[in-house]
């Protein structure tokens, strides 16, 4: 193993490879209260340092192109606990606490609240179509 | 809002849209057993189905440019549980139970064996250093 490659992984620097995903690397968000998943983001090398400033996961948007601290329309933010690394660190997962309703940008449709989880549908793994996770 | 995105979002026609990220999309593993997340992939439609097909999870390798059945080398398998599928349909979790010591490439090197997660570091809030994660 070269020593770029041991420090990489075993090292603590941090040295985030944003530059391996075209200056973008994903973040999963992840409640620390049960382990369910959030939402998937991706975040730039400014996304990451305000995600640290404030205290609060910050994204990139890739479809309005600007820096999106995740609740500052909604004001469901997502309060950071820990971040996580990955071996090659070019993936990372925000821990955190949501302050608000929900991670999601879609609405529950018996609720009108946010949905907790973009991760609300499952594949049917018999008829290959999505339904309610479970 | 649109028909077309509210089909996507609401309805329960599966049409992960691969194009949009150029052909693929972050898969992320996560242990079905505890919520806790193993590693974070890359997915193309190839790979969702040959998941579909072998009910293990599946990525396609960005450094290999190959199909990647992760285990089918080392044994450590991540047998699929289920498939969450996000609002946008343009990431999925596969929940998984794994089948063998771990899903990292990297090894613990206290015990030898392959680290469960790949994301065995966290970032010290206060130095910015990595260390090791609680």
């Amino acid at each position: 193993m070269s020593d770029t490659k041991k420090e990489l992984e075993e090292g603590n620097a941090l040295s985030i490879n944003f530059e391996k995903r075209g200056g973008l690397i994903p973040a999963v968000a992840q409640d620390g209260r049960d382990g369910s998943i959030l939402m998937l983001g991706y975040v730039n090398r400014q996304a990451f340092e305000e995600t640290l400033r404030l205290g609060m996961a910050t994204f990139w948007s890739t479809s309005r192109n600007e820096l999106w601290t995740k609740g500052a329309t909604s004001g469901d933010f997502l309060k950071l606990v820990k971040i996580l690394v990955d071996c090659d660190q070019d993936a990372i997962v925000y821990v955190v606490e949501p302050q608000g309703s929900g991670a999601c940008h879609t609405k529950d449709p018996a609720t009108g609240a946010a949905r907790k989880s973009c991760f609300y549908r499952q594949v049917n793994l018999k008829t290959g179509k999505l339904e309610r996770a479970e």
